[in-house]
């Protein structure tokens, strides 16, 4: 029996949605949200295709949470709360009716799950077929105090630039799972594979930077790629100290038998940490929230007024191969 | 030269996004806005495949404006007015760098004028290379005053079925242009492949039927099928008649020589029509509108209690073929 889109929707999706408003149970041509007053909304749409963004390897429940989350990192690095989300899902014209059915039901349990671990539920979309690959679109809708989001520009002259928890992680992961990277110990194995796997939006962290934060970006692309971007937007420069840079004692091992790793520490993308600037003033503030909140937050270098923007060893020489173009590349 | 998903960004979309709120020239991770008062915001999501929801030797400003309007129409079925939108392209991997160039360029030429048409921005979105056919995933974000949306459920028994325009155009087009229909008459030609690249969204009627329509979908995988859905949301039935329907001049040249068509009228996807219920006591108001705005809205048929859906001819015998089943299939 094949089962058709509209099946599928009622069958796995619905059950993720609300019964009445904003989605109706996905029953309606779109969602209606009467927002929340005195919050800003905000907006952000990420897409992901099997192959280029996640492995055809990853099991739907990955693919899922991957999907969500990195939206949601990005309404972390506004410092806003997530609300909702809809779905595009494009599911390949050569999956039979039954895998396309069992990749949907275990898509939606990952759901599921993250839709409890963030409070959010599913508002609408589409589920499409496509001759290519699995292709999953997602925008997250969240709130922000009124005229109180974070942004990439704001970024001043002397601020200290600080990141969440530890770089490299996810692309090491990555390589490992690719097989490039050969790693017997399974404790770093599963820890890097996961931090790939399973990004911790750190929302958190994003509200509670409101008012200390000048400016902040989530790291997608590689720190240095993404603290260029965060320097553009707020036209400065920056620079940043290899050896201040937070590595998780699974990457350290790694590294330590593989130096020529390090340079994923700076340009490995997926990392989905937080990368924001502080006023001197509020930089007391900012190390207490590591000290009480359980997320590291180490400060890694400054801002400064001339537009370039380094990574520089102890020696205060720059970083071979850490110009601003290193991240990862959509083309 | 190549030119990279930031350059392509830059160059091409940020021009069609505010450099202040929401989209803040699309330098930023997500949108910010703050809602009108006294709205509801309205979201739908739409995404199109390359082969599949469009021919690949569409022009790339009809790709644009295709996957805008489909979106746009989901809104004009719930009354509202559009506001904005976010948009994922997934461009395939096997475009060189001139071909990607210039594909975007005439891709944002085409959102251009029809954001211009419709008094829209781009709020932000995602850019990605795929190995797959080129993919575009759209979410139209629109405004409705508070509590006033249409929804597909609400249509009552007795209530009186109308759609705006005319049916089985797009359908009628996509059999030309596929070469499947042979049609000498280059008006009629082109008249009906123009139905199908460029969907109508019915916004001005929506908003005008908010306080008169019982119940409001649009026509997306054909008459019979949008039907079903509208009637199965309300806990209803309904009787339409074959006879009733809408057909434009061009279509019914074709009808008139390829009798067999005819089920594309109700069957058919893609019309973007409306098509909505109104209690009795409103139909004179509707019957106005319809007068005085320019488009056609034609009664044809009534809700009943009975749950079933059918089209029925003028002996009142049921049209063979025209079950609940006879529209698009996503799968």
């Amino acid at each position: 029996m094949s089962v058709g889109e509209f099946d599928l929707i009622e069958k796995y999706f619905a059950p993720l949605a609300s019964k009445g408003p904003p989605a109706f149970g996905l029953q309606d041509d779109a969602a209606v949200l009467h927002p929340p007053s005195g919050q800003d909304l905000v907006f952000t749409k990420d897409a992901l295709v099997a192959t280029v963004h996640f492995l055809e390897s990853d099991s739907p429940e990955q693919v899922a949470k991957k999907a969500l989350r990195v939206n949601l990192s990005d309404l972390a690095s506004m410092g806003a709360e997530p609300v909702g989300y809809l779905l595009a899902l494009a599911l390949p014209a050569h999956f039979d009716a039954e895998h396309r059915e069992s990749w949907v039901r275990n898509f939606a349990r990952g759901l599921e799950e993250d839709q409890k671990e963030f409070s959010i539920s599913l508002f609408g979309g589409d589920t499409v077929s496509t001759p290519g690959p699995l292709t999953v679109s997602l925008t997250a809708i969240g709130a922000v105090e009124k005229g109180r989001a974070l942004h990439r520009f704001g970024a001043k002259a002397d601020d200290h630039i600080f990141v969440s928890g530890s770089l490299g992680d996810a692309a090491l992961g990555l390589a490992i799972l690719q097989g490039t990277l050969q790693e017997e110990n399974a404790a770093v194995r599963s820890f890097l594979s996961d931090r790939y796997h399973l990004p911790r939006p750190r929302l958190k962290l994003g509200r509670a930077l409101i008012g200390l934060a000048s400016a902040a970006i989530d790291i997608s692309d590689g720190l240095m790629a993404d603290l260029a971007h965060l320097c553009e937007a707020s036209g400065v420069g920056a620079q940043v100290f290899d050896f201040n840079l937070p590595v998780s004692g699974a990457a350290g091992k790694v590294l330590e038998r593989l130096p020529a790793y390090k340079n994923r520490i700076w340009s490995g993308g997926d990392d989905y940490e937080l990368l924001f600037t502080v006023p001197a003033k509020h930089v007391g503030a900012v190390n207490r929230l590591s000290e009480e909140g359980g997320l590291a937050l180490t400060e890694i270098g400054q801002i400064n007024e001339d537009r370039h923007i380094r990574l520089l060893d102890q020696n205060w020489h720059a970083v071979a191969g850490a110009g601003e173009k290193t991240g990862f590349r959509h083309f």
